[in-house]
C-alpha cells in the first residue's frame, strides 16, 4: 500500500510523540519535526508508509540517542496483557469454535499500537472484538489452508500484543515460526518482547533483521526472506504488515483492526472493522 | 497563545482539507502540503496558531482559484442553525437564567467549526453544553460587566455559530456591534453569512478588514482596531480569539469550548471543556 497524502500529518504526529517519549528538547523536538518534514519531501510516491516511519524513528533514535524510546511502553503492554492470559486460556477452552476465539483473540491485540495512537483500552477492545462481525470474513480459508500445511510463519506485530497471539499458536496445533523485528521500532515487538511473553514456550522466534514497522522485504535478512519465501502459510499481524505487504504474491492471511481511515478506505471497509484478509487467488 | 508542535500535525490536516474542499487535483494537495511545511519551517516561534492558518488558507485559495473553498459548508450550517431558532428562542424564554442559558447556547454554536474537526453534531453538542458545568466559570463577571456598559464588540466566529449567537445577542439588551472577518478564511463568517443568519436584525454588522482565523489586530484595518481599543466589554468568541487574544489588554470574555488539546492546556482544563473565560484583572 502507498503512503496516501492522508499520512503526512499523522506521520509528524508520530514523530514528535516519539521524540517526547525519547525525552527530547522542545528545541530538539522541533528539529525532529523540520528533519520529518524534509524526509517527507523526499519520499518516494510509491513508498509505503512503513519505509517513512523507519526513517523517522531511526532519525528519532540517533538524534536523541535512544536506543528504544517505547521500551517501557512496550515492557508495560506485556506485564499488563500477561494478567489476562489465564482467562483469555480459558475462553478459548470453552469457546464453540475454539479457533476463531482465537483468532479474534488476536486481533483484539492489535489495539495496542502506540503508532497509530497515544492510547488504548484493552478490555473493552476485547470484548468488542470477539462480538463484532468480521468486515473482511477469511475464517473458513484460513481453516482450510491450517488444515493443508505443517507449519506456519507468524509475523508478529507489537509487543503485548504479543501476549494475545500467544493464544491465537497455543490453539494451532502446529509448529509455528514467530518473526519479531530485528530491532527496536516504536512498541513493535523485538526477541525480548516475545520472551516476556513467553512466546518461546510455542514457538520458534526469529528476527527479521529489520527496523522498519511491518515487513519490508527489501530490507529484511536473507535468512527471513528466504523463510518467507518457502513458507506455505503465513500469517501477518497487524496494519504495518498489510501495508507492507498487501501487494505481495504470498500465501499471507492478514490479521489486524483497521484503526486507520487510509488503511480502512485501501481494504475497503469501515474504520474500526475487524479484517482477517485471506490471500487472493489463494483456494 | 504561540503555536505549539502538536500543531504542526495539525496544520497539514487542515491543509489537506483545504485543498480538498476546493477540489484540488492529488498532485497540487501534494504541493499544498510541502508549501505548508516551508510556511512552517518559517515560522516565528511565538507566532499565534492563526498567524500560520492566514498563511496556509491565502495559499490554498490562490493555488487552487477558489475564493472560498468553505462556501458550501457555511451556507449548509447556517440553514441547518437556522431552523434550530426558534426552539433555542424559546429554550431563553422559558429558562429560569436566560443570560446564562444564551451564553451556553452560543458556546454550544462552537461545535461549528470546519478547522478543529471535519465533522460536528449540533443537536448533541447543544443538548450537553446547556447541562455541562462550566470548567472556567466566568458568569457572574459577565452578567456585573454587562451591566456597567452601554454597548458591546462581539467577534464572531464561524457561520452557523452565528445564528446560535444571534440568541445570546437578541437576549442583552444592549446595541451590539457584530464584527466578521474581512474575508473568507476556513468557515469563519463573514459579511455575507452574518446576513443569511438575520444578524442585521438584532445588531450592527461589521467587519474587521482580516482574512486571518481569530482576530490577528496587527492584520486589521484601523477602523476595527480603533472599536476594539475603545470597547468597554468584547465577547470573543470560539478557539482562534482566544489563540490570538489571550495575552492582549482588553476587557474580554471569551466563550468557547475547548476542543483541540493545545488550547486545553493552555487554559488548564480538561479537553471538551465550556469555557467563560474573565478578563483578568477586571473587576
Amino acid at each position: 500500500m502507498k503512503t496516501y497524502l492522508d499520512c503526512y500529518p499523522c506521520f509528524l504526529r508520530q514523530a514528535l510523540s516519539a521524540a517526547r517519549r525519547a525525552h527530547a528538547s522542545v528545541e530538539l523536538q522541533r528539529h525532529i519535526l523540520l528533519e520529518t518534514m524534509d524526509q517527507l519531501r523526499a519520499l518516494p510516491a510509491d513508498a509505503a508508509p512503513p519505509v517513512m516511519a523507519e526513517r523517522i524513528h531511526r532519525m528519532v533514535r540517533r538524534l536523541t540517542d535512544t536506543p528504544d524510546p517505547y521500551g517501557q511502553s512496550k515492557r508495560d503492554a506485556t506485564v499488563q496483557a500477561m494478567t489476562l492470559l489465564p482467562a483469555l486460556r480459558e475462553r478459548v477452552r470453552t469457546a464453540p469454535d475454539p479457533l476463531e476465539t482465537a483468532v479474534r483473540i488476536a486481533i483484539a491485540g492489535n489495539i495496542i499500537d502506540d503508532g497509530a495512537a497515544e492510547e488504548y483500552e484493552l478490555q473493552s477492545t476485547l470484548a468488542r472484538v470477539l462480538e463484532q462481525p468480521f468486515a473482511i470474513d477469511g475464517m473458513a480459508r484460513l481453516r482450510q489452508a491450517l488444515s493443508e500445511v505443517d507449519t506456519i510463519l507468524y509475523l508478529a506485530d507489537n509487543a503485548g500484543e504479543t501476549v494475545l497471539e500467544r493464544v491465537l499458536i497455543e490453539t494451532i496445533a502446529l509448529p509455528v515460526t514467530y518473526v519479531v523485528k530485528g530491532g527496536a521500532v516504536i512498541n513493535d515487538a523485538i526477541r525480548e518482547d516475545a520472551l516476556a511473553a513467553g512466546l518461546d514456550a510455542v514457538s520458534t522466534i526469529i528476527d527479521n533483521g529489520s527496523d522498519a514497522p511491518g515487513t519490508l522485504l527489501e530490507h529484511c535478512s536473507p535468512a527471513f526472506r528466504e523463510q518467507f519465501a518457502q513458507a506455505p502459510l503465513i500469517i501477518a499481524k497487524g496494519q504495518a504488515n498489510y501495508e507492507t505487504l498487501s501487494e505481495t504474491r504470498a500465501p499471507v492471511f492478514f490479521l489486524l483492526q483497521a484503526k486507520c481511515p487510509v488503511i480502512a478506505d485501501d481494504l475497503g471497509v469501515p474504520i474500526g472493522s475487524v479484517v482477517l484478509k485471506a490471500p487472493v487467488g489463494m483456494s
